[in-house]
């Protein structure tokens, strides 16, 4: 891990950050770096699009979440760490990690990077939300993850796989954590993004790299919406209160969704 | 047709425009309006995704080149009126309109946009790039075209229907021109960043607005590259001498491809 240096957040941004007093509700904020083609990453290699300052911003804004959650196909790819990594974070400002992983398929080890990191008191430990379904009893990993403090959620499953986010949301208010950053990956983005999902996210925080990954990458893109009005496509998402900050090569788009 | 709203172009991009003397060389400029999922446009909907002050950028950067160039695709879609609607622009700083048709398929008629607008003044008349094995000879089209000042341009081609764009910038140079603005749509962008047509390129600005169209739309990703050192993939373009600017709601990266 090459250490990350750290630089000064951008302004003003404040209005699309967790509220100092909780509100009841939980504050959700999507986030996510990518290409100017939007793609987050290209499979089967490490590609490095965002640069310095931009990274140091999403380390700072994992300090200011409760949680930072990820589907389990990023943290298969990635093996992520899932802390933040600025200089002086005390473990009271790590967010607790969580990862989106329905039928338990990451092959969580004591080597683990996010296992490594709570282990040296540099994180806190993953909560892997899994359906009912899944036998966990006598499962090795469920040991791994409780000697560091993590936890298997078990989450019921009404229906097919996937959860709906209003329930992912009750579940995280009842863990005691108020807000969450989702950082990935595609799968996950692009459900969030979708018609339906959209009124839970409170903000939307893009940074992008000026470079093309090129066809074949992992895309965000929200699935196609029709108007009421006329039946035909319209725009997908829509925001207001729209801010644009450059951060040294990137550019970064804070966004509040219009509904 | 909507006035154009006029706005001061951002300062400091000299660098990403045509020199003021020619060099020999034709100046490409690649140029198009996106949405943060990379799509120019959603089939069978007319978006409005960018805002008054890019537009107004748009109309400004083709008073400042030779000709502004699309695929037959976009004009057979949008029937564009391919001028500067910038107030007060002469005629003599009007771009001429190429279209790239190789099979002649674009179904110009004397109310198409383009050919209007040239017989208003408000433009130049296109040039209509053909393969020379198309018939011409007593094609209505031709006469249309001729009539307001346009011409159609035959275009040998070698093996397949797709010309190569070292053949294109040459034709384009014989025909005067010194300078082009490529503005789209998909097909022609994606082709151009390409990497075998990526040194013809000079400069690229990318209009982004703060919005999704969602999926399904005309998406901009050039193809994948492979890295000459281990044969993996790697970033597709990556740039030198960025710069953004913020106009409006909407960002704009200024960049030279880094070869
Ligand atoms: N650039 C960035 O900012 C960034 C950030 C994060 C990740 N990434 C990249 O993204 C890629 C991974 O993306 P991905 O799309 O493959 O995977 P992903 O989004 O990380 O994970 C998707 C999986 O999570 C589970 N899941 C998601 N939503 C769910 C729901 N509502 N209910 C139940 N399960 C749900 C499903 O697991 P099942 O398949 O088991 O049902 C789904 O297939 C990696 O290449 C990574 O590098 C990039
Ligand atoms: N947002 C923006 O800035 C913007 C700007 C322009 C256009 N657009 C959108 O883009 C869409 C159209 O895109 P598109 O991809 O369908 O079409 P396109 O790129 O406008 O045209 C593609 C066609 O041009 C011809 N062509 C391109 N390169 C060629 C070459 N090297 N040699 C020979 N022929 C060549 C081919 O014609 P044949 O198929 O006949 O071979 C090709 O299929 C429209 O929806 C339009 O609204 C958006």
């Amino acid at each position: 891990m090459a250490p990350l240096i750290p630089y000064p957040p951008p302004s003003g941004i404040d209005k699309y950050l967790p509220p100092p007093q909780h509100t009841g509700k939980l504050f959700l904020t999507l986030t996510y770096a990518t290409s100017l083609d939007s793609h987050l990453s290209i499979p089967l290699t490490q590609v490095h699009h965002s640069g310095p300052e931009t990274k140091s911003l999403t380390h700072h804004l994992r300090t200011l979440h409760d949680a930072i959650l990820i589907g389990v196909g990023t943290a298969v790819v990635d093996d992520p760490g899932l802390n933040s990594r600025l200089p002086g974070t005390p473990l009271t400002r790590q967010p607790r990690p969580i990862i989106l992983d329905p039928a338990f398929r990451w092959g969580v080890t004591r080597v683990s990077r996010v296992v490594q990191t709570a282990k040296r008191g540099e994180g806190l430990a993953p909560y892997v939300f899994v359906r009912s379904e899944v036998e966990i009893d006598g499962d090795e990993r469920k040991g791994i993850l409780e000697e560091v403090g993590g936890r298997v959620v078990v989450i019921e499953t009404l229906g097919g796989r996937k959860w709906d986010w209003r329930d992912l949301s009750e579940k995280m208010k009842e863990l005691g954590l108020n807000s969450v950053m989702v950082e990935g990956g595609g799968g996950v983005i692009n459900d969030l993004l979708a018609e339906g999902n959209l009124p839970l996210v409170d903000s939307v925080i893009v940074t992008i790299a000026p470079t093309y990954l090129g066809q074949g990458g992992v895309n965000v893109s929200p699935p196609a919406v029709l108007s009421a009005a006329d039946g035909k496509r319209t725009l997908a998402v829509r925001f207001r209160s729209v801010e644009w900050r450059i951060l040294g090569r990137d550019v970064v788009m804070f966004a509040q969704p219009d509904l």
